[in-house]
C-alpha cells in the first residue's frame, strides 16, 4: 500500500541531529548477582525470575537468571564502552524473548515468556534522557494510532506502577471492547539509578566525573492482543490493512472446469494488473488467489473473514461477462461492484479509508466509555462495577487513597494523563477523599 | 544494489505447487521429560542442557531446559494439529535463540548461546521429507555462496556426526583462511524418529494410520563467523556488497570552513543523484556521508575499512575542480578517479563485480587447498599437520577407520560430498586402509 511505502534508498543524514539507535543483542541469561545491584529492581523482578541452577551437566556457582528485562546486563556493558562525554549518547535496541514467571497467563497479553523490543540509552545529562524517553512515548503512541488503529492515552505512571527502578515511567493506554485498559508500550527515565548501581561515569567536557543518565523503553507481543480485542468481532479478526500479511484474497466462484479456468484467468489478471499499478507506486499489496478445489465460496469467505484479511473480491462467470467483481470491505463488511480494469487505486484508496475509519471507531467507542465530568464516589463505584470505562478525575495525590480505590473498585489508576487528554477545567478535589487535587489521573480496570 | 532488489508485490501463486514455510514461535523452555522421549535426541542434547529448576520463587515439579533445538516441543504440537494426510505437508520456521552448554566458547562460532533460524516439517511420504531436506540444503548453499560469498561443499555426514535423532544429516562445509572447515549450516531427514517418539500419527488417503515423515534444517549467527573469517583481511572486515549495511560511504576532504562546505554540498548532491538512481532501478543502495568534524580523513579511512563497508568515494577540492572523486573497493583496494554526474551505474556495477570476484576468491583459495590426486596416509597426515585443508579420499566405511584417523590427525570426515564435488575417478580404496573405498569422503581439521 501507498501508506508503507518508502524509499529505497535509506540514506543516513548528516543534517539530522539525531542518530537512530542501533541493533544490538545482549544475553538470555544474567547472572543473579546482576539483578541485586539496583535495589528496587530485584525487589520487582526477583520473585518472577526463571532460575537457572544446572548448566552441562553440573551446578553453577552462580544461579543465572532468564532475563526479565536488560537493564543490568546492558548497563555493565555500557560501563565498559562509556569513559568520556563523547561516547555518549549510546542508543541501543533488541529485538528479544524474555521471562517473567507469571501465575496466571492470558494469550497474548500476560504470558511468562513474551517477545519484545527493548531500547536503552545512556546520556550526559537529564534534560536529554527524559527527551528520550518522551519521544519514544511518542513513536509508539505514532505506531499504536497510526499502524494497529488502535488509540491511546499517553501519560506517567504514578509511583506505585513505576517501573522497578524507574524515576519516572510513562505509558501508552488503550481501550479494550471490554472497557478495559492495555498498557500497550512503556518509557522509562531511569534517572541515575541504574548508571549509579553499575558505575556507568564519563568524564564531562569541564573533567568532572558524572553518572550517566538513562533511559529504557519497550513494547511486546501484547500489542497483538491490543490489536485483536480492538478490532476483533463475532466473526474473528479485523486485521488493520497497514498490518495485513495479505491485503486482498480473490475467491474464484464456478461451478463447472469450464467455468473455473474462466475464472481463475481472469483472477490471475486481475493480480497482474494489481501488481503491474504496485510496482508504479512502489507499494506493496499482497494479493492471493484461494484456488482451492473442492471448497465452496462460502467456507473461504468464512476462513479470509476469521483470519481479518482486509479485502476480499469475489469474481464469478456472471461478473466476469461485465467485466466486474465484488468487492468486500472486512471492517463494514460492505459489499459493492467493481470494474476489474482499473482497481489498483479503488484498492488502495480502500485500504487507506479502512485503515483510518478503525481508528475512527476505536476512538469513538472510546470516547463513549470515557467519564470527563465530575461524578460522586459512589456513581464511579456503580460505572466500574457495571459497564467500565475511562474515568478522569481530580487525585490528591495519596498513594492510600489510590490503593483504597483499588480495593473498593478494581480500578487504578492508569496514567496522570498528558495535556491533551485532560479535561479542559483542571478538576480541584480527589475522586474519593474531596482532598484537593494535586493532578488530575486516569481511571480503568485493567489488563 | 539491482542484485538485491524485489518486486513490492509478493503474490501467492496458484501455480507454485511448493508452499512457502510459516514463520512461527515456540516456547523458550521444553520440559526435561519431551527430550526423554527420542533415545538419540536426548543422549546428544541432555549434556549441554541449561536447566531452569526454579520459577517465580518455587522449585518446579518438572525442570525446564532451555531449548537447544525445537523438535521436541514443535512435534508435540504438530501430533495434535495433524490428523488426516490432508494437513501435511505442515512446513513452519521460527526465528529464535538457543542455548547449548559449551566448554570452550569461541566468538560466532561456538558460543553457549546463539541466534538461528530451525525449520521444522512433516510430509506424508519420505521421499517428500527427503526432497525437501536436500531442497533446503540448495538454499543454504545459494545463500551461502550468492549473499555470503562463502562456497561451500555439499554432502552427508556419516554416522558419528549425524544429528541426534535423525536419519540422514545433510551439511554445507566452507573454507576459513586457515584451512580449517566451518560446518555452515545443516538439514536432517528425520525419517519417523520423532513422528514414532512423539506419536504424529496422520490418517493416510486409503485410510490406514501412518507416522509422519520429519525434515528439520537450520543455520545460525555462526554464519557471521563464516563471513569474517572467509573475507576478513589485515584491515579489518570485508563484507560482500550484499550484506553490507551501507554499500558506499562518502568521505568529504577539507582543509578550511568554506572548502568543508562546498565538499559537504558536493557529497549531498551526489549522493542524492545516487538516491535517485537508486529509486528509478528499484535498487536499496546505501549511502552515508562521514561528516564529522575535527577527525582526519586517513582515521575515517581506516575506521570504514576495519568495518568492511564495500566502496568508499573521497571527495576533495581539487577532485571537485574536475567535477570527480576517488571510488576506493574495499576487497582489492584499487583506488580510481569516477565522474560525479553519472555515478549510479559505475556504483551499481562496481559492487555486483566486487559480489562476483569475492566469491571466486575464496572459491580459488578453496580449491588451492583442496587435495583431490590420491595420497599415501603419510603424505595426508604430513599435510593435515602442515597447512592442512580439504582432502577427497576413498572411505572404507568403517567408523573405526574414521575415528583413527580423527585420533592420528584431527581431521574428521566432513561429509560424503554430493556429486557434483567428487573426484572425476571415484577412489578405489581407504585413505587408512586400504580396504575397498564404499564412498568418497571428503576429509578436513574443523571449527
Amino acid at each position: 500500500m501507498a501508506m508503507a511505502s518508502g524509499s529505497g534508498c535509506s540514506a543516513s543524514s548528516t543534517t539530522c541531529s539525531r542518530r537512530p539507535a542501533t541493533n544490538a543483542y545482549f544475553p538470555l541469561l544474567i547472572p543473579e548477582s546482576f539483578l541485586h545491584k539496583e535495589a528496587q529492581h530485584v525487589e520487582g523482578f526477583a520473585p518472577e525470575a526463571a532460575v537457572v541452577t544446572h548448566g552441562g551437566g553440573k551446578k553453577l556457582d552462580e544461579p543465572l537468571i532468564i532475563r526479565p528485562t536488560s537493564e543490568t546486563i546492558i548497563y555493565t556493558m555500557f560501563a565498559k564502552w562509556v569513559q568520556s562525554y563523547r561516547d555518549l549518547p549510546i542508543l541501543m535496541n533488541q529485538w528479544a524473548n524474555v521471562v517473567r514467571w507469571e501465575m496466571r497467563t492470558r494469550l497474548f497479553l500476560r504470558t511468562t515468556e513474551f517477545l519484545w523490543q527493548e531500547g536503552h540509552t545512556a546520556h550526559v545529562t537529564h534534560d536529554e534522557a527524559e527527551e528520550e524517553a518522551r519521544r519514544m512515548l511518542g513513536v509508539y503512541r505514532d505506531f499504536m494510532e497510526g499502524w494497529i488503529a488502535m488509540p491511546v492515552v499517553t501519560g506517567q505512571k504514578t509511583d506505585s506502577e513505576r517501573f522497578a527502578g524507574a524515576l519516572r515511567t510513562y505509558s501508552c493506554e488503550a481501550m479494550m471492547q471490554d472497557n478495559k485498559a492495555l498498557q500497550a508500550g512503556t518509557s522509562h527515565n531511569l534517572g541515575q539509578n541504574f548508571s549509579r548501581a553499575f558505575d556507568l561515569k564519563f568524564q564531562s567536557e569541564s573533567g568532572s566525573t558524572e553518572f550517566a543518565w538513562n533511559t529504557s523503553w519497550g513494547v511486546s507481543t501484547r500489542m497483538v492482543g491490543g490489536m485483536v480485542m480492538t478490532h476483533g468481532d463475532d466473526v474473528g479478526l479485523r486485521v488493520p490493512p497497514l498490518l495485513a500479511p495479505i491485503e486482498l484474497v480473490i475467491v474464484p466462484i464456478y461451478r463447472s472446469d469450464v467455468e473455473r479456468s474462466l475464472v481463475l484467468e481472469a483472477a490471475e489478471r486481475v493480480r497482474h494488473s494489481l501488481c503491474e499499478w504496485d510496482r508504479r507506486e512502489s507499494s506493496r499489496l499482497r494479493v492471493h488467489i484461494d484456488a482451492r478445489d473442492g471448497m465452496k465460496p462460502g467456507a473461504k469467505y468464512y476462513e479470509w473473514e476469521l483470519r481479518g484479511i482486509p479485502l476480499r473480491l469475489e469474481i464469478g462467470p456472471r461478473d466476469l461477462a461485465n467485466n466486474q467483481g465484488v468487492l468486500v470491505r472486512r471492517d463494514t463488511r460492505e459489499k459493492r461492484p467493481v470494474s476489474l480494469d482499473v482497481l489498483g487505486e479503488d484498492v488502495s484508496e480502500t485500504l487507506s479509508r479502512m485503515q483510518r475509519d478503525m481508528l475512527a471507531v476505536a476512538l469513538e467507542r472510546r470516547e463513549a466509555n470515557s467519564v470527563r465530568e465530575r461524578i460522586s464516589y459512589d456513581r464511579f463505584r456503580q460505572f466500574m462495577d457495571a459497564e467500565g470505562g475511562f474515568v478522569y478525575s481530580g487525585w490528591c495525590g495519596d498513594p492510600a487513597c489510590e490503593a483504597q480505590i483499588e480495593d473498593d473498585t478494581k480500578a487504578t489508576i492508569r496514567c496522570l494523563p498528558d495535556e491533551e487528554f485532560r479535561s479542559a477545567e483542571a478538576p480541584t478535589t480527589c475522586l474519593r477523599c474531596d482532598r484537593a487535587a494535586t493532578s488530575e489521573a486516569m481511571w480503568a480496570k485493567s489488563y
